[in-house]
């Protein structure tokens, strides 16, 4: 018929039957998570009042393939294998000789890409006899695939929301309900960080830090109850790689190979999920691609932060990982990306940006906005702003490929919609959206307070 | 593996090739427009203001098959084929023996079916020189589904979106504006309708009715300009037949044929997308279904309207057609399932209704919502308000075949999702939600003001 494809799409049995666990080949192992009082690294037993074992085992395993099990491939296959799209459209609008890829992550039932990890983590749970979990959210993404995926497994979900996206983004509150879960604005009166926070700032808006305390409060001191993390941790980080592994063989069916990798990155989840099973072909010297993350101008942990033990948390009751961190006192001015405001990085997207296997970028965010609407004009999908983060970065590789006559194959994450963030969107158009600079001042002040704490 | 399949799926070059017409399959051809002057038929002449000529042929043609340009095609195939799934999930949740399949349309850009007619809507416009396009907007379905296009083909649009909705529902107006649109609320001052009505009523909080009337005075009032209507029309029923044709191929792939097909109906576009190409086959002797159009107790043109001509809209500008009606002037409660609150119904579902091949159900807003939740918690989807009608009757006759001990197929289509909605359930978790009674006073009053039309 002569019409170009659009969509490269795996039927339900390609879904991936092993995770890529990309410690089997980094060159050195990460260093490992220390105990905050003594200062030495933390074992299974310091772990196991917030993660089942299952989950434990796969943050410290070395293994390069770990299994998926039956039952979480089948909750997987409400939404995946997920489509790769060739932006042909956008290509054109560009008037670009780049050849522009992206994955969708945006159809699962949450929007995002979170449930890729959601699953598993509550299936693993519901198997070792946990009855409820707990968790922090920030703008809303998380929480709400966390409340999927209990509503799936039966689990009951607590979720702790910074209270400034409680009271601005009550539709991601919502649909948290309507798959059942309980939902506290952040600081919340229900733990003791919670009520001490309170107590000094009545009227505090919360932070993702201080609800990640809260959640693991609650967590540590409820038999029924587990923890639950959205990113940052090795074996969330693990789970998401099926959108790479999906991403390699979509690519060949497209009769492609990516020179261009291209992902947003808050916690380090959504990036590496894309990058890391090409970054493990890359290590293995099979091929060789440019690895870029993008991170807002906002929160820049991997292009300004420092490379250092640090707590994930604002409470400093998470254990110690080394990270690109901006000092856990830290806390991001109110930009739209709320997915992307956190003071720290995976200590596993951080050790292969200090090995210098990636490249980082920092954007601000109306140019972010400005790629979004570009986008959602030539594609139709309107992205979440934290992909937005992505898609300008890929423009600007697509503008240079023209300026410098050249044709490069560009893949990135289209990490979810942005439905829920469409009063970001009007700011941006009615010109009411600022950047904001580098607050150095701040960021010196908490770095500070990691005086004193391991190296 | 041994895992059951939940999504049927169809590759890219099954697309349809050409939409499904009723017209050549129905005993008695449906009864002709009318003009309101003469209640004469009216002829392409008439329409030429309003509507491009292939639009107009397509209106009253004859022909089985229609085909589909290779550009709507391609815009089609950033969404389409749409998938197919087995509610195996909701299945076990209601411990039922029948199984349950669902077409899921709210895997377009705009996020329900809409974009299935809007995009050729759109590029007939095109390619007869059409510069602009004015339409009315409800709930905001439409008017998103049209902007899309109109991003797609590089038309301008004007969207006239009823004031009440307009007000409540910023993000569908953002969505519009995201793609380019200009909206604006109705009764609005830019058209000599909208200037009467707030002359009378500064606060009228509109109807569709009433922007059909204004969306309709611009295009006949402008060279540059035609007129697009999201529902009712015979072509827009035409073109949503892909939902039904794909359907077919994917039941097949299933291996399972429907005993019962529901869908939700307002202007009717919807429910005869999924159901004519099978009701096609009815008629032709092929195959027998029961096919379920389902209503909201609020505005039951179908279960309460009489069949007779009036007018589309509240103006009195579009020509007469003959239809289900609880009179033009009549003004639904506002339920919040805004795409099925009209007056009248499609003259193509009225007359199949009026000839026995179809049955009618109305339902209350709080039933359907309850069944959202259900779905919501079992499938992960969040079904826009419309289709909880849908799905409320298959639950419904999913219980029935337990007591019974029947195993029927049961098809339905998902035609858009709830993200846009979540106020509404928020309302419905909390108890807010109302139902309305019948408002049997008023209709009385609305059809005695089609005394002296035509019958």
């Amino acid at each position: 018929m002569g019409m170009q494809q659009t969509k490269f799409i795996l039927p339900e049995d390609r879904i991936p039957r092993a995770w890529y666990n990309i410690a089997a080949d980094l060159p050195t192992p990460p260093p490992p998570p220390l105990h905050p009082g003594t200062g030495q690294p933390i074992g299974p037993a310091d772990l196991a009042p917030l993660f089942p074992m299952a989950l434990i085992g796969q943050e410290v395993s070395a293994e390069r393939e770990i299994e998926i099990p039956d039952p979480v491939r089948e909750a997987y296959s409400m939404y995946r294998p997920s489509p790769l799209y060739r932006a042909h459209r956008l290509e054109r609008a560009l008037g670009t000789s780049a050849r522009i890829y992206y994955k969708y992550e945006g159809v699962s039932p949450a929007g995002s890409h979170k449930p890729n990890t959601a699953i598993p983590q509550a299936w693993y749970n519901q198997q070792e006899g946990v009855k409820r979990l707990s968790t922090e959210t920030g703008a809303g993404q998380w929480g709400t695939a966390l409340s999927l995926a209990g509503a799936i497994f039966g689990l009951e979900v607590k979720v702790y929301m910074v209270r400034a996206s409680y009271d601005q983004k009550p539709y991601r509150r919502n649909l948290m309900e309507v798959y059942g879960a309980s939902v506290v604005a952040s600081p919340s009166p229900d733990t003791n960080y919670g009520r001490s926070v309170l107590a000094e700032h009545p009227d505090s808006p919360g932070s993702l830090g201080m609800a990640i305390s809260e959640a693991v409060e609650d967590a540590a001191t409820r038999d029924d109850t587990k923890y639950a993390l959205g990113s940052v941790l090795n074996h969330v980080l693990l789970h998401q790689t099926v959108i790479g592994l999906e991403a390699m063989e979509q690519m060949e069916m497209a009769g492609d190979e990516p020179d261009i990798l291209v992902a947003c990155t808050g916690g380090g989840s959504n990036f590496a999920g894309l990058t890391f099973p090409f970054l493990g072909r890359k290590l293995r010297g099979e091929a060789d691609y440019r690895i870029i993350a993008v991170e807002p101008e906002a929160a820049p942990s991997l292009t300004r932060g420092v490379y250092r033990y640090d707590f994930g948390d604002t409470g400093q009751m998470t254990p110690l990982v080394k990270m690109h961190t901006l000092g856990h006192d830290f806390i991001p001015e109110p930009i739209h990306a709320g997915g992307l405001r956190y003071h720290g990085m995976s200590p596993l997207v951080s050790l292969v940006k200090e090995l210098g296997l990636i490249e980082a970028q920092a954007v601000h965010q109306r140019k972010t906005f400005e790629s979004g609407v570009r986008f959602a004009r030539a594609e139709g999908i309107l992205p979440a702003p934290e992909p937005t983060h992505a898609i300008s970065v890929v423009i600007d590789e697509a503008l240079k490929a023209n300026a410098e006559g050249t044709s490069p194959v560009i893949l990135f994450n289209l990490c979810g919609h942005g439905h829920f963030d469409l009063a970001a969107y009007a700011r941006y158009l009615s010109g009411d959206l600022v950047d904001y600079e580098f607050p150095a001042d701040q960021v010196r002040v908490a770095l500070e307070g990691l005086e004193g704490l391991p190296v």
